[in-house]
């Protein structure tokens, strides 16, 4: 490992053992002064911003993915807005988990720690760099931020700010940095640094995830793949299926909660499936089926559009035998983000619940509503589509650890 | 991967799918039938169990190891008690973790299900066979074995009895496998098996969890290294002190909650030096120390000591300036396992507790209580070391993840 990277990831390490037992108020406190301090420096961070843009449009970026880039000062406000939200939201840390006294007389407790250093991978937009920071910070972790190179310069002014602005506070500033350098190198020591970093989450696309997930000997938290299905059950209200799967597809198709595959029962195909190539075709929406929908007028679809997550308005079709068949075809496809069943029937809901492995089942309902804040969470870091540790939207308490007390009078095991 | 492996991967694999919705009664049916079964067979499977025995005798294997291995009649009831025993544990499947109704009307609930296919790699004990797979059937998972190459014949014929109890049940005996193979490409390919296997647990020496650490792609869960530490604080009962310190170490040696290494606030050193040194010594416990110690009659340390997880009649020592200078060497040369403060003071033991960063911290009693049984489980698969998702003594939901369930009537984002 690079010495500058050693540097950096001691500097995280050692602020995480003064930020951990840190209890809320000073942390709230500093999460407020960082807030003031990016509208303050509106006008460095703009300046830093401009030349990622420049650079952005030098080579070609598209007008769409530099608006993405851009920061001017009433984004700077949302997100000087959205860490002060963070700030008034409950800390997990101390939170008694579990509790008894034993029959031996002690007195037992699990408590919510923070987990320590924390590595934050993602592409695309800057202001997740203050996002993940305040997170972090909130649930008493020092992060290592690796975002984009598109997005250095705006980066590296956002995190000089707020280390600035935490010198004044009692939260060490050591607990916000900025991996440094620019090549996939500083990626592969940030996934080497076992012992150092406690915990990555890389935030993007899929084969980003994916190269994380192999090289990666730090613990892995995987976030936000969705290829998430709807399923219009045999027994559906067809007007409700149409509406949800309309919702899930259209209302925001570029996320990962983003319907991706339809699946309909062939009981009611034959009804369904004109409806839905007439309603999606309305809303702009490509549709890849199989033949029932190619003779509705469809793109034929292979194998790999079952596999696919579009994040555009294409869609990926089939009509299914059975509720049974619809789940294997969702296990096997799938990326076990969210899927839903629109149908009237309490068993085929409570069988498609069961039998679905997704960190999300929807019944009756948009796959669009697994999301932190929709599930009341006020915050969230990312959505893990991994079984261990935080499955889900995760919020605060997943930046969590927990770690287990117990106070006796001289206890000893006979 | 070889075809052998992956036949058995799938094979698990299918059978979770089918394990995971079923309800608390037919498995504790089937543990019982597993457990009957197991008795039912001892004749063959101490014959099995005598060839792993000779082969050890034949290649020179202490007395002590053997005893470890052999089975015999009131050790496999003792096995197949522990079944029983673990059926008896509630089910934590299905178990509402958090629930709330969203003020859009959606109905949410996070629901624990199985992880899915777990993979254990362990080494010693036969019996860790037969425990392993109750604790992951009852709590809905498939398990593949990777036990000792020295328990080979009986861990295939305590698999093989356990498989043939599943078929009379509704636990598909798929659910239950061994990973074929002898040699160390077999634990490669279960380190490798991403997708296939939901997490991998190796139980045994530090060395063993390292290489799967470092190798795994497959998430894991460290267990089991411990490098405990008992401190003796300027303000503790020294009579205490030295109960505490004797239990620690002396109970129980060789098990990764016993204390590894003593520290001894300098303020008492003058007087608890001597008295501990007598105690220990009075115990046959060598003790590996610094100038103080080594006045008194200690070896003296090198810095390996101070990481040894010794598992023996042995124990680093030193005596330290400070409760901070305590928790800075625990932090430096500690495996996060479980620490103990003994002192009379609120203020100390609440410092103690705040910067000590471990799975477990214990005041004012022994480092042996940090075990799944004392905890109140009922059963233990391993000790987490490490702090994403389980840390400390892991039960039966430590062996489950979560699903959130969302449920409307049409709900769809504006």
């Amino acid at each position: 490992m690079s010495e500058e990277f050693l540097k950096v990831a001691h500097a995280a390490r050692d602020a995480a053992a003064e930020l951990a037992p840190l209890p809320r108020a000073p942390k709230d406190r500093a999460l407020r002064v960082m807030a003031d301090a990016l509208v303050a420096a509106t006008e460095t961070i703009v300046e830093a911003n401009a030349l990622d843009v420049a650079k952005a449009r030098e080579s070609g970026t598209s007008e769409a993915m530099i608006d993405r880039l851009r920061l001017d000062a009433g984004r700077i406000e949302a997100i000087a807005e959205a860490v002060r939200q963070i700030a008034d939201l409950p800390d997990p840390v101390g939170e008694v988990a579990r509790g008894s006294t034993l029959p031996n007389g002690l007195e037992l407790r699990q408590v919510r720690v923070p987990l320590g250093v924390i590595g934050i991978i993602y592409e695309g937009r800057p202001n997740v760099t203050v996002d993940a920071a305040a997170l972090c910070l909130k649930s008493g972790n020092a992060v290592m931020l690796r975002g984009s190179s598109s997005a250095y310069e705006s980066n590296t002014a956002l995190v000089k700010v707020m280390q600035e602005a935490l010198e004044d506070t009692e939260v060490p500033s050591g607990a916000v940095q900025l991996v440094p350098g620019l090549t996939r190198d500083s990626v592969k020591e940030l996934m080497r640094a076992r012992g150092l970093v406690d915990v990555l989450i890389p935030r993007g696309g899929a084969s980003l995830i994916n190269s994380v997930v192999e090289e990666s000997t730090v613990p892995v938290i995987e976030t936000g793949v969705g290829n998430c299905h709807v399923y219009v059950d045999a027994e559906a209200d067809l007007d409700l299926a149409l509406t949800i799967l309309l919702n899930a597809k259209v209302q925001r198709p570029s996320v990962c909660n983003a319907a991706e595959t339809l699946l309909v029962h062939a009981d009611v195909a034959g009804t369904f499936v004109p409806l839905a190539m007439a309603a999606l075709a309305g809303a702009g929406v490509t549709v890849h089926g199989d033949p029932a929908f190619v003779a509705q007028g469809a793109v034929e679809a292979t194998d790999d559009d079952y596999y696919a997550e579009y994040l555009s308005l294409d869609i990926a079709a089939k009509v299914v035998g059975s509720l049974d068949e619809a789940v294997a075809h969702i296990r096997k496809y799938g990326s076990a983000h969210t899927e839903a069943i629109v149908t009237r029937s309490q068993g085929a809901a409570r069988r498609f619940v069961a039998l679905v492995d997704s960190a999300a089942v929807a019944v009756n309902a948009s796959t669009r509503f697994t999301d932190g804040g929709e599930f009341g969470f006020g915050a969230e870091i990312g959505i893990s589509t991994q079984k261990l540790h935080a499955r889900g939207p995760m919020g605060l308490p997943e930046l969590t650890s927990t770690k287990w007390i117990y106070t006796g009078d001289g206890h000893i095991r006979s």
